[in-house]
This record gives structure tokens, C-alpha cells and sequence, in this order.
């Protein structure tokens, strides 16, 4: 019997096909492999690329030069614009607004054949602070309501350039999805007086059935109702509300990599997006909300069923893919 | 500057990317094409699916043998089981329940190289017919609560076999992209007093730049805030709130073709998925929702951003995909 199951933090319901329960060698992967050729986040490239806005430079090499360990620059092609007023207007029934926000690439490595799971850990880690520190600047801007950072790794998870690299948008509303997330766990916590996140960690360490794994500061989960097979949860174990330094970036660096190298072995390096929800600026300090990084492998397609209902099947019950990414040799 | 729109019906917003304003060859789409080989759904193999649940028979031949112009079944790897009870439960701090409902195969032609755009317009006005017998019989179960009807075209958007069929799948509950959209819908009209939908088209049919086509009965429409290019809305011009023969099945049949015959032309025989949202049978008759038709072309990859917002990042506006679709030579 095929089981319902419905994901508490973001409400979402999820038909998990156990019958069917697929292994990893079951999906037709397309390895994220990379294939050289001009590439303009190499060193050397930089002046192909919009103008820096930070960058790592242990040297202190001038900006747009090589010498870098990171880099941060506009996406050349912005899906919204840095300057102008966002203009809300009507349009008769229909509400709009201009397309005011920022849209940053973050080149986490000069090396165009690393990925974060092969890159030096001081890397990831460096990929953390360049994160946290461009939050922190586009916050000083009073339009920006929320600062999404994703990444894309594989050209089926929608990676136009295979030189590794995140990518953030800085939106002026909060985006639905996290506004959602955000009231069903007010909602639970008006109830309960208990973080939502906080008690799911209990509970699951309790059960350890869906543990990937964990260190001194951060879980790693498959959750209980995943979109897709092998969707990954990594969340600080004590109560943070927005993503910050405070759990450690070193430990968190530690975990991402580990997770992501038992990804690449478990599923034969897949295309996959990573995601950090975390609490928009204007509460960004609550007792309810608690941050997290998903990361959703591409091995699924998203077809009309999933399109009209807002509904998932999963093939693979995220035990099965616990049990594979903790038995998985790295 | 990009445009940040929201979509009345869904609360969804979108980024129109107006500069990058892609021209419909400017898409790298996969053809849909047909290959061949042993297909289960062509006529002289009905042994090898499911027995049949209904049938068109102009010959009255007996069922699972050929002669029919249209069959239902069972789909043979059903993501939710007809028997069962519902069985809903806690598990801890997570909720569950048993898969049970029903998954169904229309398979609207016996020809293996018909698509609906292609078919003799009979055989759409049957497969609406079909849909409608099945949402009819289904309804007499008490545990659905919800049958969602779509259809997969071509590999990119889902479809396992090529031979022309769409799907339903019976739920236990009220899926959340439905039950937002009513919640919308209803919020709307205890404002207004009036049918959100029914007040799009007056508008849209005013400004006109939107509008695809319509007919008697029907109006096709470029939503306002499209989450992909050439989205596409067939609506209804009366209030109906559930999907039913009442504004005759031949001129949606008409309308319907009209539209996927223009899609192919200007996108190529595009991938594309095709959802029908109605009313639950709970409210079957309402004056706040709107039944209609949403098709959707896969043209763009969704990728991290989307995942982790909810958002969507559109770069054809509408009013360009209308006005395609309007001169295609069909």
C-alpha cells in the first residue's frame, strides 16, 4: 500500500510509492559531468565577468585580477535589476511591481573542476562566510525583503555554467514558499510553545531511522515526506532562526561536504539544487522559524500530476535512502 | 526592467524577464516525437493492460478486445491503491495515511500517432466525455475527495509511453495548489461579491492582449503572470464552478484542439503537461470558483531558485505568447 505522508514544515503531501521503493541504481541519472572548454568564472577570465563585488584574495591581489580563492560578481544576466523604486502599481485586478532586487553569482573556487564535495574544505567553509556576508550587505538595503541562496549543480537542475558555483537573489517581497514555511511554524509554535524543527529533531534522533548523519552542531535528515528521492535536510541542532556563523560555518562546512560526497556516491554524482530557507529580515530573530539547508537531487520529472496539485510521488521512502547515503563508502 | 506580477488565481509571484523577451525559437525544446516499437495502448493488445473500465465501442465488441475509439484502465504502476481504508494516523509529530484512491489511464485514440491536436475532433469531444464519466463514477466513493485530471505530452513533460492518453488520480484530500487557489477564490468574492475569474475575463477581454482565442462558450487566455513561457488558460465565459458538459463539450473540443494545434505550431510540437481544475465534490456548486483548463509547455528547467521560493522566472511575457499564438497559421 502506497502511503500518504504530509510534511510538516512546509504542509505540502507527498505520496511515498513504497511498492515500487526504487534503489539508487534505478534511476536514469545524468552525471553531472563537466566538459571544459572558455569558461568565464576561471582565473584569468575575470574580466569577462561583471565586476566583483567581494572576493577572497590571501594575497591582496586588485580586484578583477587573478589571485583569488573566491569570488562574488552580478550575474551577467539578472533576473532583477539593482537600481530603481518598486513602483507597486495596479493594473486594473492584477497587482505588479518593478523588477528590483539583486541577483549575485558566487564563484566558490578558481578550479573549474571542483564541486563542493571535492573542493578543500576551508573552500566550502569560505563559500559559508561569502554567503553570510552578502546577506548581511543587502540587508542595508531597505527594499530587500528576503535573500534566497541556491545552487544548481548539473545541467538537468538548471546549471548553465558547469564551473562551480551559488547563486543568491535578493527579493522585494518574501518569496510564498518561505512565507508559508513561516506560518505553519508560528502556527505550531502559537500551539505548542515548542519550535517545530526543534521537536522533529528530537523526535527523529530518537527514532534514527531517517539519520543520515550529525556532528557536535548540525543533524542531517531525510525527511519524513520528501518531494523527491533522496531530498536532504540540514539543520543546526539548536534553535537558529536565520542562517548565521553562530552554529559554527567550520561544522556546517564538515557536514555539507560529508553530505554531498555520500550524495555523489550513492546516486553516481546526480544533478541536484540546494537551497537555504532561512527567516526573512523583519523577524529575523524569533523563537519559531529555524533555518535549514534542503538539498533535492534531480532524478525525478515534475509532470502534470505534480504541476495541478502541489503534490509529489516519491519512489524511494526516505528510510531506504538514509540507510544508502549512511552505508555509503566515503 | 523586469517585471514582478502576481497571479490573482494562485497568489503566485513571477518575474517577467522583459529584456531577455525570448522569441519562441530562442527555446531549445526537444520535439516530441514518436518512435514506435510495441505499444500496450495500441489496438490488438488490450490483453496486456489492465482489464478496461469503460469503453467507446461504436460496434459494441466485447470489452478488452478491438473495436473501441476509446478505453480507460488502470494504470499498471497505480501511485495509489482502489482498496483500502484510509486509515489516518500520527507517527509522533508526523501525520500519514494509507495511499488509497485511483489512477487511471484515458487512452483517447487507438491510433498510436494521433495527439489531441491531431485526432478527429470527435475523438476530444470523447475524451471530455470520459473524463467527465469517470470524475461522475468516482465521485460515488466516499473516500475521494478530489480527482485530478492531466495530461503528459512527450518525454521532458513526464510521459512514459507515447501513445496519446492523459491520466486521473482520485485523492483522499483536497490538494494544496486547489485548495489555495479556492481559498483565494472565496476570499475574493466575500470582497467583491463577484467571481474572480469571471472578473479576469471581463478585463481581459477589454484590454484584449492577452486573449489567444475564443469561441461561444469559451475564452483562451495568456495569464498575466505565467510561470513558464506560453502557459495557457482555456476558462469558460459563464460561471461554472466544476467541470461538466454544460457548456457543451464540442466547443471546448473546438477550442481545445484549436489551441494545442497553435502551440505546436509555434513551439514545435513542444513537451508540455495539461491539468483540469475544478471544484471538489464537496462544493461542487459554488459561486466563487472558476473551473478551467491549464496548459503548461516545458520549455524551462526548474531549478533552485524555484524550488526554494516558490517563484518563477518567466522570460516571455504574455502578452508576446498571446500574440504568437494569435498569428499562427494553423
Amino acid at each position: 500500500m502506497p502511503e500518504l505522508r504530509k510534511d510538516p514544515i512546509s504542509g505540502r503531501w507527498v505520496i511515498i510509492s513504497i511498492e515500487r521503493g526504487k534503489r539508487p541504481s534505478d534511476f536514469s541519472m545524468r552525471i553531472s559531468q563537466k566538459t571544459g572548454g572558455f569558461c568565464a568564472f576561471c582565473a584569468g577570465n575575470e574580466h569577462t565577468t561583471p565586476p566583483e563585488i567581494m572576493a577572497f584574495r590571501p594575497d591582496k591581489n586588485k580586484p578583477n585580477s587573478p589571485g583569488w580563492t573566491l569570488r562574488v560578481v552580478s550575474n551577467k544576466f539578472p533576473a532583477l535589476n539593482i537600481e530603481g523604486n518598486l513602483g507597486r502599481v495596479g493594473e486594473g485586478i492584477f497587482d505588479k511591481m518593478n523588477g528590483v532586487g539583486a541577483h549575485e553569482v558566487i564563484i566558490e573556487s578558481p578550479d573549474h573542476n571542483h564541486t563542493l564535495a571535492t573542493m578543500p574544505l576551508k573552500s566550502v567553509e569560505d563559500t559559508l562566510w561569502a554567503f553570510y556576508q552578502r546577506i548581511k550587505d543587502l540587508k542595508q538595503d531597505s527594499r530587500v525583503k528576503y535573500v534566497l541562496v541556491f545552487k544548481n549543480e548539473g545541467d538537468d537542475a538548471g546549471a548553465s555554467l558547469e564551473h562551480t558555483h551559488s547563486q543568491l537573489i535578493a527579493l522585494p517581497i518574501i518569496p510564498n514558499l518561505v512565507q508559508e514555511e513561516i506560518d505553519l511554524a508560528k502556527q505550531y509554535y502559537d500551539y505548542k510553545e515548542r519550535c517545530l524543527l526543534c521537536d522533529i529533531i528530537r523526535q527523529e534522533t530518537a527514532s534514527g531511522t531517517r539519520v543520515v548523519t550529525e556532528n557536535e552542531n548540525f543533524i542531517v535528515l531525510s525527511p519524513f515526506a520528501p518531494r523527491s528521492p533522496f531530498e536532504t535536510l540540514i539543520v543546526p541542532k539548536a534553535h537558529e532562526s536565520s542562517f548565521s556563523p553562530d552554529s559554527s560555518f567550520d561544522l556546517l562546512a564538515q557536514i555539507l561536504q560529508k553530505t554531498l560526497k555520500q550524495i555523489d556516491k550513492v546516486l553516481d554524482l546526480p544533478p541536484y539544487n540546494l537551497m537555504i530557507h532561512t527567516s526573512p529580515f523583519r523577524i529575523e530573530h524569533n523563537d519559531y522559524y529555524h533555518w535549514h539547508i534542503e538539498i533535492l537531487p534531480k532524478l525525478t520529472k515534475i509532470a502534470g500530476f505534480e504541476w495541478g496539485s502541489g503534490f509529489y510521488i516519491n519512489p524511494t521512502p526516505p528510510e531506504s535512502a538514509a540507510k544508502f547515503m549512511r552505508e555509503a563508502e566515503i
